[in-house]
C-alpha cells in the first residue's frame, strides 16, 4: 500500500483533485482521513491506496503528483507502506519499553526494523544483544564538553544507521537542542507523567507527592523546548493512597510501555501530523 | 451544513465522482469519514458540506445527486444539519436515562426535539410536563389482545408525532416483531449490560451473580430479534465483590445514561450506518 | 450505622483495642478499613458498625471511647449514618454539576439534604427552586470591597444553614483565605482539570492549547491555596484534535459532573480522611 | 511478612480475637481488609503482619492459632511473604502472555518462581530456555486415550515441581474434569473475552462478527466447569467497525496479558479468596 499524507490551506476543490488524480490512474483508496481545521484554515489528509493497478511505481507517484501539490501549496509526502520503517531506539537502564518494543518487533505484530540501539550504560547489552540487534554504549558524561562529545558521536551513529525514527524508551539525558532540531518530528519520547504535568525529573516522587488519583504517560515528538513538544499518545492508570513511589513505578511502567507503543504505531503508520506543535493523529 | 450518507459496493471512484460533483457546484467538504469494508466489499461514506456557496437547496441537491446514486447503486440520504431531529421518548418508571436526556435537550448541549414522551406508568408524568413536553400514559396490560392494543395505541401516538427515532430509555416492554420492524434502525434502546452477556431480563443480577468485575450497558438498535441489534455503543464500569445488586444498579445507571447519550448524539450526527446487523459508527 | 474514623500515630494494639471496646459492647462491625502509612508513621481507619445491639447512643459511645482516644493520640470522630448530611451547594451559571447533584439528591441515590443553593447570579433560580430548595443570591463585586461584603454575607448565610459540606459546583469565584480557613476539609470544589495540569482559569483553553489527548476533571477540598487542596477524586475522558474548546467543555462537562459525585459520595459516607494535604480514600 | 486469610460465618468479635492474639503477642498488623457478606453471613478476612517481634516462626503461628480457628470455624491459612510462590506455566504456541510473564519475573516487580514450563507444542522453547527455566514438551493427540495419556504425564511433571499454582497462558487444551479438581483455586486461566460473553473457541471471531464495541479479557480459576470459574480479574479495550479479526486479536493480546498479570499479581499475594464461584479480592 503507498500512503499520501497531505497538508494545506483548505480550500475548495482538493479532496476532489487528490482522489480524481488516483482513481483516474487506476489507484484504489482504501483508507481515507480529512480534517479541516476550522481554527487555522489549514486542511490535512492521509490516503491509503491499493498500488496494484497504478501505472507507476512510488517515485513516478511523487514526480506525477507535484503539479497538484504545487496547485495547493502542499506539504506532502508519499510513503511505501510494504518497507519497513528503521527505527533506532535509544535506552539508559529501565528496560520496560524496550522489553516491550523488542516483543513487539520480534513478534511482529508492529512493522519495523531495529537497526541499532544506543544507551549510555552497558546494562542492557545482553538483552539486545540476545535479539541480534547491534549495541553501541556511549557514555554521557556530567561535563558539558563531555556531553558534546557524546552526542556528537551518537549523531554519527545515527546518520550512519539513518533511521527513519529515533526512540527514547526512557533515555534518561536530555538532548541538546542542536540535535532536536536536526531530526524534527522524527525522535519520539515516552515520558513517564500525564503532560503537562510533572514535567522534568522524577514525576512519580511528584505525582505521589501531590496525591494524584491517576498517574499517566505521555508520548511525543522531541523539540528543543524539554516535556513541551507535540502530545502524539496519552493514557493514565489508577492509583491510591496505598500506592508507594515505587508502586507508582511499577503500575506506570505498564502505562508506559503501551502508551509508547501506541504512540510509535501511529506514527509509522502516518497516522501523525504535526501542525502548530500539536498532533492530528488519524486513529 | 448537509450531511451525505452513502453505502453501496466498492468501485474506483467513488470519492472522486462524489467529491467532484459536490465542490464542482462550490459545496465545501468540511468533514469526511469512509470506510471500505474488505470483508464485504462494501463502501461506507459520510460527508459534511458547506452549502453556503451551493446553488442548490437539500431537496435540489438530492434530485440532481441521482445520477451518481444510480451509476453506484448506492443506498443513500441528504440531512439537512439545520434542521433539529425529532425524538420520541419512551419509558417506564425508571427515571435516570429520561432526566439525563431531558437535562441534554434543555441545556442545548445536543441539537433535538422532544415532541412527546410515552410511558406504561404515569410516574413521571411530572418530570416530563414540568418541561412542557406532552406525557402520553398507555398501560399495556399483560394480556396478548391488551398487550396489541396497547401498541397499536403507541403507535398511533408515533404516527401523529412522526418522530425521526424513537428512544427506549428504560421501556420495560418488549416491542412487538411487527413494530420493530415498522421502524428498521429508528428505534434505539439502552441495554442494562455489555451484551451480549446477560441478555434478557435483570442483567444486574446476573452480573453479581456471576461474580463480574466490570459492568456496563449497550445502546443499540431494535430488532424482532431481542437484544440482538446492531450495537452503537458500549461501556462499563469497574464493580467488586463489595457491590450488591443495590450497588450494582447504581454504579450501571450512570453508564447506561452516558452510553445511550453517546449512542444517540452519534445516531443524530448521521454517524451511525447498519450494515449485516453491525454498525460502522464514523466518531 | 455509626462510623468511627481514626488517625493517629501507628502503634501496637489499636486494631485490638478499638474492634475489642466495640464487640466488647455487643456491636458489630460490619465494614473495616486500615492503612498503615509508612511513610508518616501514621495509622487511619474508618469502622462501620451495626449499633443495634449496642447499649449506649451514639453520644454516650463518643464519651466511653474517650480513654481509648486519649491512650493512643487519636484524631477521631463518630458519626450516625442515619443522620443526613446537609451540603449546601455554591453555583455561578453553569448548570451541569448542579442539575447531576439534584438529581441525585431526589432520586435518593445519595443521601443527603440541600439546606439551600447560594449562588452570584439569578440564572439557575428557577431551576433550584422547583425543587424546593432556597436560593440565595447574593452578587460578588469586582471591588475588593464588595467582594469582603459577598462573602461576609455568605458566610452568614452558611451559618444560617449549618451545613456538614459546602460544594463548589463551578462557582467561579475565588473563595477568600479567611473563608477557606474557617471550612477545613468541608469545601469541595471540582475544577475542570486533570489537576495539577492546567490551573487557574480556563483550564480547557488550556488544554486544546496544548494537545492534550485526555481532558479530566479533579474533586479536592479546598484551601487557602488555590486549586492546591487535598484530591479527593479525578478521572480523564479521551479528546483528540477533532475536539473544539466547545467540545471538550461538553466532553469534560460529563467528567466534571461523575467525578464530584463520586468525590462526594465518598466524603459523605466518612470515606476521606485527611493528612498532609493528601486525602486516604477508604473505597 | 505473613499473611493470615480467613473464611467463616460472620460473628461478633472475630476482628477483636484475631487482632487481639496478634498483637498480644507483639506482631504488627501493617494491612488489613475484611468484608462481611450480608448476602451469605460470610466473613473474610486479610491480614498481613510483620512478625519481626512475634516470639514464634510462621508454624509454631499456625499451631497456637487453632483454638481461635476452631472456635469460629474458620477455614483460614497463614502464609509467609518472603517465600516466594512457585508459578507453573502450561503454553500453547502464542507467546504474549508468557514473554510477559517472564518479563515480570526476570525484572522482579511480581515475586514468583518458575519452576517450568509445559507446553503442547515446541515452539516456544527457545524463549523459554533463553530463562534458563526447564520446558517440557508434552504432545496432546486428538484421541481421547491419547489426551488422557498426555494429561497424566502433564500431571507427573506438576507433582514432580509441586508448585502453588499453575498458569494456563493461552494453553489451547480443555483440563479433563479430574484434573481441575485436583487443583482447586489453584489453576489460572487467562480467557480472551470478557465472560461470559463469548466462552468458548474463536471469541474474538465471535466479538467481530457480533459487532461489539469493546473487546476483553478474563482471569478466572479453573473449574470443571468450562470458562464458568470463579473470576479473578477483566478488563477491555476498545475496538471498532476498523478493526478486522486480526486487529481485536492484536488489541486483545495486550488485554490478556495486563489482566493475567494483574490477576496473578492479586492472586499470589493472597488477596483472592473464593466462596460459592465468586471471588473476594481485596486489593
Amino acid at each position: 500500500m503507498f500512503r499520501l499524507i497531505i497538508s494545506c490551506a483548505d480550500r475548495l476543490g482538493i479532496i476532489a483533485d487528490v482522489s480524481g488524480f488516483i482513481t483516474g490512474h487506476g489507484g484504489n483508496i482504501v483508507e481515507a482521513s480529512q480534517y479541516h481545521d476550522s481554527s487555522t484554515g489549514m486542511f490535512h489528509m492521509r490516503y491509503v491506496l491499493d498500488p496494484k493497478n497504478l501505472p507507476m511505481d512510488a517515485n513516478e507517484f511523487r514526480e506525477r503528483f507535484i503539479p497538484i501539490a504545487q496547485r495547493y501549496g502542499m506539504q506532502w509526502h508519499l510513503t511505501d507502506a510494504s518497507t519497513p520503517r528503521k527505527v533506532l531506539i535509544m535506552v539508559s537502564k529501565l528496560d520496560h519499553c524496550l522489553a516491550d518494543l523488542l516483543y513487539r518487533w520480534k513478534c511482529g505484530d508492529m512493522a519495523f526494523d531495529i537497526p541499532c540501539v544506543i544507551s549510555n550504560h552497558d546494562d542492557l547489552n545482553e538483552m539486545v544483544s540476545w535479539h541480534n540487534i547491534p549495541y553501541f554504549h556511549v557514555p554521557v558524561p556530567k561535563s558539558a564538553a563531555g556531553k558534546e562529545e557524546a552526542f556528537q558521536k551518537t549523531c554519527e551513529l545515527i546518520d550512519k544507521y539513518s533511521p527513519d525514527t529515533i526512540v527514547l524508551a526512557r533515555y534518561m539525558q536530555i538532548l541538546p537542542p542542536w540535535m532536536c532540531e536536526q531530526y524534527p518530528n522524527q525522535v519520539i519520547n515516552i515520558h513517564h507523567s500525564f503532560l503537562p504535568s510533572f514535567m522534568g525529573a522524577k514525576p512519580y516522587h511528584q505525582a505521589q507527592q501531590r496525591g494524584v488519583k491517576l498517574t499517566g504517560a505521555t508520548c511525543h515528538y522531541v523539540t528543543s523546548d524539554l516535556d513541551a513538544g507535540p502530545i502524539i499518545e496519552q493514557d493514565v492508570t489508577r492509583i491510591s493512597h496505598y500506592d508507594s513511589v515505587q508502586d507508582i513505578v511499577r503500575k506506570g511502567k505498564d502505562v508506559e510501555a503501551q502508551v509508547l507503543a501506541q504512540g510509535l504505531r501511529n506514527h509509522l503508520e502516518d497516522r501523525v501530523l504535526v501542525h502548530n506543535n500539536k498532533t492530528i493523529v488519524f486513529s
